[in-house]
């Protein structure tokens, strides 16, 4: 067992605060990494808070991790000491069901072991990013381009992944046109990467408030979901919306912006049920789904795409000492686009 | 103007009675047709009560139209005195906007002419095929292969091709498994279509009384829904399940019985918005659709296809004394499957 430094969570009401967990020893097809960078994630936040159920605690969070590989088991052949790598949402999976099998182990159908406060394959509880250091198995282990900043590139194993695999699975690209609900953390990186792909990107955000970014991220043009004109001007335009809202939206208003065969994906996730018309999706054969993160080669996929074309997440890199502020600054929408711990500061 | 013998609606509240109303006369694009036989949809009856909304009355309904060509006009092309021609639920469209230019007229943007109670280019309503005779626009006019029974070919206009749109659309085929829910009208359609495109087809309805006729149909196996117990055997099951229920339905518990990249389609159409939780749409990265009839082009791709396959609808014959009966019977669900109305008895 190695034990490393961390920042962990005492409860669900208490700030996180120093803390040391142990990892454990480097198995035949684990890989360990001497974390680097650990972006910070909504869902962090609604995980230490029991806002998705209760958890175990002390529990660390983090699941967008960057750093060295430092050891290596003995049947590790995907990564060597030295490599600059990546871990997202998951650290494994069944392998064995119908999903895991077609290579979608982010449909497990036994549910795959996320990266922090679920139950391991040992039977201890998984423990996340905020830490020094992280034993995984080389399978869930990416190779991380080097062109991308390092600073930087830790948001991508999660807000990357989770807007790419929508954008690529529902095609977006040149001649079609895609909207973006919400311009946060994912919908910045959704912005950066449909652009990227070739679509004609709008974005629709509550108010004009961040429009200059908008803009510079590759959208077109960019709507106000305040003003009711918005949803007049745009009936039937979009090919594919992809929302990253987490709150609930009144969702017949924002499924008759699609067009033909046009297609609306949630990887925001309220927890509330929402309600919907069937003869709204009646009208232009549409769609309304949900897309969750994406799968390890999908993911390898996405880090090489963003780093042939140049796309990085909006990143403000902060001390461990600056987590608590940054939560609360989550919070209040007070970040653009997105927090990276560095770890040197554990 | 041609005055000819149709059944009407005085009103909501009154049963159908005997009426004579007036076709157009035969315009260079037109075809007179006289009507054979006449199905009666569901849609007929909540339009005649107005559940869908005010009409004018009185008003001839039906949307299920056989016939033979006994007129045409001076440019017409595609049809000859003689044939045998079938009409559905649209006799126009815009045919300026996207989806028209796409050959897509069901999803016109304007709103396809609806073969009743719409407005027509001239401005009088449109009356149905509970009639002697209509002239019909010839695009929109179907050729009707004799390999079909004459007698229960009409149900095919609408409850045959709104279940082999979404069947087409989303592929059922072999390897593929396809649940259809409701043995109704357009039920029992869509497992006989899904069956010979070679699909394996669940039923799925409240109990197991037409278990029998689910299997004559061509079905695999058939589940009761008001067993708990099938929502958990059939988890993670289904390609494609076709709603063909009109009443609200717990949608997360039907949708968790999709597989990857699932969808459920709905053809029945409740007016009640419905609940749904976004997990649900997250597991498997399922969809919830919905598919409004057809083309006009996948309306003879969907006859051509019945008739090389030797699929027809299960009727029964009536007269037009029965027609108020019989929508008695259709509002109890006591009709195997369908009722055609023979228009000689008008």
């Amino acid at each position: 067992m190695l034990t490393v430094k961390a920042y962990a969570a005492p409860s669900a009401t208490e700030p996180l605060v120093p803390a040391t967990i142990e990892r454990r020893d480097v198995g035949p097809s684990d890989v360990l990494i001497a974390i680097r960078y650990a972006g910070i994630c909504h869902s962090d936040i609604h995980t230490v808070r029991g806002d998705w159920g209760p958890i175990t605690y002390p529990q660390v969070v983090g699941h967008e991790i960057v750093g060295e590989v430092v050891e290596v088991g003995s049947s590790v052949t995907k990564h060597a000491v030295g490599d600059r790598v990546g871990v997202g949402c998951m650290v494994n999976s069944c392998r064995e069901c119908e999903n895991c099998l077609a290579g979608m182990e982010n449909y497990c159908l036994k549910g795959n072991t996320q990266t922090y406060a679920a139950v391991d394959r040992d039977g201890t509880i998984t423990q996340g990013g905020y830490s020094t250091h992280v034993v995984v198995d080389e399978d869930f282990v990416l190779s991380v381009p080097e062109a991308i900043p390092y600073d930087a590139v830790a948001p991508l194993l999660c807000a990357g992944i989770t807007t790419y695999s929508p954008l690529a699975h529902w095609k977006a690209g040149p001649g079609t046109r895609v909207a973006v609900v919400g311009l946060g953390g994912l919908g910045h990186m959704a912005v950066k990467i449909a652009a990227a792909m070739g679509a004609e990107v709008t974005v629709l955000s509550r108010t004009l408030d961040k429009h200059d970014d908008a803009i510079a991220f590759g959208a077109a043009d960019h709507y106000a979901t305040a003003d009711e004109a918005t949803f007049a001007t745009l009936a039937n335009r979009f090919d594919l919306i992809v929302n990253t809202v987490s709150a609930p939206l009144p969702l017949d208003r924002y499924l008759r912006l699609l067009r033909l065969d046009g297609t609306m994906v949630n990887v925001g996730a309220p927890p509330e049920p929402m309600p919907l018309h069937v003869f709204t999706l009646f009208g232009n054969r549409r769609s309304f789904a949900g897309s969750s993160i994406g799968s390890i080669a999908e993911t390898q996929e996405m880090l090489d795409f963003c780093a042939a074309h140049g796309i990085a997440p909006e990143t403000e890199l902060i001390d461990a000492a600056q987590i608590n502020d940054a939560y609360e600054r989550v919070l209040s929408s007070d970040v653009r686009y997105r927090f990276v711990i560095d770890t040197a500061t554990l």
